[in-house]
Formats: structure tokens, C-alpha cells, sequence
């Protein structure tokens, strides 16, 4: 058995505190991974706090992994040992379904095996996630990392990267579009670097003037205040996209208002509640509403690919191990630009 | 002058009653048309009753119109004398803005004209619709008619007809294609033929047990009564597109989960508050809701054509016109199969 120290949740209401717990040795078809950074994602707090459903404690959070092959499987031919490598949101799917089978593991329908929060198929072994020293994984479900990026940037494209990304090629998003983002976090800076990379003209909508000089700096060609009526009227049907990272409650007529005629509002974020939705909003435009989640295993290494061709990191905060709970304190305000990001050598 | 005699609605509360009024002599690019059958839609209800907005009172509703040509302004080079004609939803538009250019004309800048409810274009003349016998109308926005069809059937198709024509076209709706419907209106019947006429396997979405035969009869290939929970839950995930009719308080989320991955559900029906949105269903299989209206005089052609080819019209229970206040009773308890038409000829 491999042991491995870690940082779990222990239940809804209590911080964070060290948990060590020993993963099986490494399978025929596996890689050993020591993970060097782990990203923070807004997702790792929700579950940890049980808001999607119960949780299975303790719960080890964690879907942003970079780390280096330390030990690879019998039939492993995908990796050999000091290689840099990736895990995303999850770690297996049923590998059988259409979905599958096109490599959109993301929509499996058997459900895609969580990186935490789920059971290693067909077992009642948890899955633990990045907030740990070293992760094992089915060759199949890791990611190729370029060494020309820096690492602790490369962390967030594997959930907040592959989950803005995914959508935008799959409208094929690009030169002579105008899109729009909504929300400057980890989701929203990441929609704007790979809007503007496209080439498509990019605008950052924002309730905050301060996020003026950050959005142009990430490449945002435009900047609208979403307070002001007067701004906010003069928008009206000049979007054919906007990528919406909004999960906190906000309506979204007044944002599907800015699409052109055929536009689509994408969604990526989950509002907690529903919202409410005028029919007459999309009907008077042919409007569309779209949701999308992440991106499968090939989509993932494409998107880390173009990262590492056209030089795309996250813009991140790196931190101890021992910072979670203040970092976790200060997303939820939205204090952080754009992404923590865990030094896992802190744990050490 | 043209003296014209009509039904008008005189304020929101008290029936319809008998209006005459005067329209202006035949314009240069004008066509005048006998009409000869005029459909009842809900359009027509809601807005007599100023549910959607102040109405122009009195109002003459209808906007599903067909009838004969009886004089031509002296550019007029699109029809004759003695020829059939339609007309639908507007008479005019800016004819300068993109939409307009495109043939989209039901999306124009400007907003288009309506055939009731409107201002004739830069002046304070009110449009008065097809309960009436004659309209005065530009020959660009004027519709060719086949003498090939039952002429009852075919006055529906002017808005039941394209408003479900336009979506399925425009998402290319066909052969190897899941569609449901949901809603056995105007709207949902029309539905049916067509999705069935373009090579799809067509679902109808009922409450009622007693609309299956129905359904079949009109091209159905199923039916699923929405009140059984096992048939919901079977139909999860199975269809690449659903044709929403309903106009009636309904939860969108619980039809989202019938779409299959990438799936979308086209809105055709306005709810009269906003129906919330649970952004998890689109996000976890890529599905997206998208709005539609009516369509465009070129599209509008192109569907009677399509019709008159196809042997499709509308099941309409033919009226007198002094019968429409018993007719928007039975329209708001459903009690119609599937569309009241106005004999104009019961007005002279």
C-alpha cells in the first residue's frame, strides 16, 4: 500500500485538517503521480460543504493536478517515470457508452468517476482528490503537460481551463465574433484569455469598475459595467456569445438581452436556486441558452496542447497547504486573482 | 375610402362585437385582398385582453389570413387579380436592417409591423387584422397561396404553420431524429406533421391519456403521458429535440432531462411569468433551450409551398364570425381540434 498524506474535510461544518490514508499499489493499467500543484476550485468547496448533496467523508477536494511520474503500471505505455503529468475532474467512466466512446467521458452514461467525491468503479474505495501528496490513476484518464509552462499555472487549465474552453470550440468561437464574459474568477479569466486567443472581440461585463485594468490585462478588448442602465441599454443585441461563470444568484434575462439575433448565452456556472427564465427574451431573438461541463480526455489534452503552444496559464496564487481554510474564506468573497493554487512541497 | 366591416375588441374586459371602419384606397405597391378565412390564435385572445402590453383599441385581431386578390396598385408585379394570397403576422417592417435584408423580416430592428395592434409604418393609422373583410396590404409582405389545398386548412399555416415550420428547419430537424412535442394545440399539431413530414420519429408529450389516437392520427409515432412517473423516467435522455407549445405555467427542467446530450428544446409558447431554470440540467448533458418566432416572408413561402407539395394543412373547425366569443372560451379550455377559422363569408 502507498501512503499518503493529505487534507480532507471532515464533515460540512468544521475547517479542514490533515488526514493520511494509504491508496492501493499501483495497477498494471496505472500511473503514480507525485502531485506538485494542486488548484482551488470553487467546485472543492461546494462538495466539501455538502451544497451538491451529501458528501463522502473525510473528502480529500482537489481536480486540478500537476504532478511527475514517479511509477507507471506493467502495461503502461502512455508515460514512463519523471514525465510531467495531468488529472482533471475525473479519474474513470464506464469506457462502454457513446459518450465514451467519443471521448466525451465528461457526459458518460454511467456517470464519470469523480477525481474525489465518487467510488472507484465497482468498489466502495473512495476516491481522493489533489489536496494530497501523490494520486494513482488509470493511464487512460491522465494528461500529457508540456514542460515549456509554468506548472503552478498549468494547474487550474485542468477545470477552470477545459470548462471555458470546451464551450467556445464547440460553437466554434473565433475571429469576427463578439462575445461577452460574465464573472472575473477562476472561470472568467480563463474565458477571456482563450476568447481573445481565437480572435474573436472580447468584452468583460462586471458589476465592479475596479475590474477594468485586470480584464483588459488578461486581453479583454472592451469593458461594460453592468450597474449602469445607460451602459446596459447601449448592449442591447451586440453579443453572438457570452460565457456566463456567474454561479452566485443573478437574473438572466437582463444578460440574454445583450445577444444578437441567434446569439447563445453559455452556462457554466450553477446558479444555487433556479432562475427564472422569459420565454419572449429568447423567442423575440431566436436566442439560445447552452450549459456545458468540462471537456473529455482528448478535448483536455488539445486544450493543454494550445496552452502550451500559445504560452495560456492560469494567473494564480500560490499557497501552503496549511492556507486552505483562509483561501477557501477568501474565494467566497472573491478575493483572490484568479486562482490559489496549493505548493504541494508544503506538505512535506 | 374602403368601407370594411369587422369584429373588433373594444376594451379588455367586455366581447367582441361588431366594428366597421374605413382603410385607404389601394396604394401603388398595395394589393387588396377579399379575405376569405381567417384563423383564431391565442395571439389573438392575449392581446385583446392586454395581456401582453396596452392594446389599440378597438382592436381587429387576427393575423392568419387567406383570400383573393380583388384590385392591384399600379407597381404591383407579384400578383393579379383573382389569384389566392396570405398574409401572416406583420405587413411591414424597416425593409433596411440586416434581419430585414436577410428575409428575416419577424426580427427587424425596428420591430416588425404587426397585422393588428400596429401602427401602419410613420403614421398613427392602426393595423386591424383578418376578422374583417378585406386588408389593404404591400405586396412585398403578401403571401402566394396554391389552389392545390383546402383553403380553410391553409389559414393556420400563416402563424400555427410557420412558427413550428421555422425552428425545425432552421435546426435541420430530420431523418434520424428523436423530436417530442409537447403541448396538442394549434402550435403542437402542426408540429407533429411536420416533424413527422421531415423524416423525424415524433413523440407526442401529453397530460391527457385521451389525446393518443389523436396524435397518431395527425403522424405521431408515440405518446407519452407526462402525468406517468415510470414513462418519464424512461424517456430520460432520449430525444434530440423537443418542440415546447405550451404557453400555460410548466417546468421546463423536468422536459430538459428528456433531451439526449447536445439535445435542445425550441420554445415556441410563452409562459406568462418566467419558469425557472436549474442550470445543472443543460450543464450535465450540453443542452441548450433555444426561442423561435414565426418566420420570415421568404421562409413563410417556402412552407406553403412545402405544403401545398405535401398535402399539409391545418385540422380547423370552421365558425361564423358571431361565434368567436364562444370560441375563445372553448380556445381557453382547450376544447378545439386544432384550430377555429372564420368564415368570412358569414359576415357579409
Amino acid at each position: 500500500m502507498i501512503q499518503v498524506k493529505a487534507f480532507a474535510a471532515y464533515d460540512a461544518e468544521t475547517p479542514l485538517r490533515p488526514f493520511e490514508f494509504e491508496r492501493k499499489e499501483v495497477g498494471a493499467n496505472q500511473v503514480q503521480i507525485e502531485i506538485l500543484y494542486s488548484g482551488v476550485c470553487h467546485s472543492d468547496i461546494h462538495t466539501a460543504k455538502g451544497d451538491w448533496g451529501p458528501a463522502i467523508y473525510p473528502l480529500v477536494p482537489g481536480h486540478e493536478i500537476v504532478g511527475k511520474i514517479i511509477k507507471t503500471g506493467e502495461n503502461v505505455t502512455k508515460f514512463e517515470v519523471g514525465e510531467l503529468a495531468g488529472v482533471g475532474c475525473f479519474v474513470d467512466s464506464c469506457r462502454k457508452c457513446q459518450s465514451c466512446i467519443e471521448g466525451e467521458e465528461q457526459f458518460c452514461d454511467e456517470g464519470m468517476t469523480g477525481t474525489y467525491n465518487s467510488y472507484e468503479r465497482g468498489t466502495t474505495t473512495p476516491t481522493y482528490g489533489g489536496y494530497s501528496t501523490t494520486i494513482t490513476v488509470d493511464q487512460d484518464y491522465v494528461l500529457h503537460v508540456s514542460d515549456k509552462l509554468d506548472l503552478k499555472g498549468v494547474a487550474p487549465l485542468l477545470c477552470a481551463g477545459i470548462t471555458t474552453y470546451s464551450p467556445l470550440r464547440y460553437l466554434k468561437v473565433g475571429k469576427g465574433h463578439k462575445v461577452a464574459v460574465l464573472g472575473l474568477g477562476g472561470l472568467g479569466h480563463m474565458a477571456v484569455k482563450f476568447a481573445a486567443s481565437f480572435g474573436a472581440e472580447v468584452t468583460m461585463l462586471s458589476t465592479s469598475p475596479s475590474k477594468e485594468a485586470d480584464a483588459k490585462a488578461l486581453g479583454a478588448h472592451h469593458f461594460a459595467l453592468t450597474t449602469d442602465p445607460a451602459t446596459m441599454d447601449s448592449l442591447a443585441n451586440s453579443f453572438d456569445f457570452i460565457l456566463n461563470t456567474v454561479s452566485a444568484k443573478h437574473d438572466y434575462n437582463t444578460y440574454l438581452n445583450l445577444l444578437k439575433k441567434n446569439g447563445t448565452m453559455i452556462i457554466v456556472g450553477a446558479p444555487p436556486a433556479g432562475e427564472p427564465l422569459q420565454a419572449f427574451t429568447l423567442i423575440f431573438k431566436r436566442r439560445s441558452i447552452m450549459g456545458s461541463l468540462i471537456g473529455g480526455i482528448k478535448e483536455t489534452q488539445e486544450m493543454l496542447d494550445y496552452c502550451a503552444e500559445h504560452n495560456i496559464t492560469a494567473d494564480v496564487e500560490v499557497i501552503d497547504m496549511d492556507y486552505i481554510n483562509e483561501a477557501y474564506d477568501r474565494m467566497n468573497k472573491s478575493d483572490v486573482k484568479y486562482r490559489f493554487v496549493i505548493d504541494m512541497a508544503s506538505m512535506k
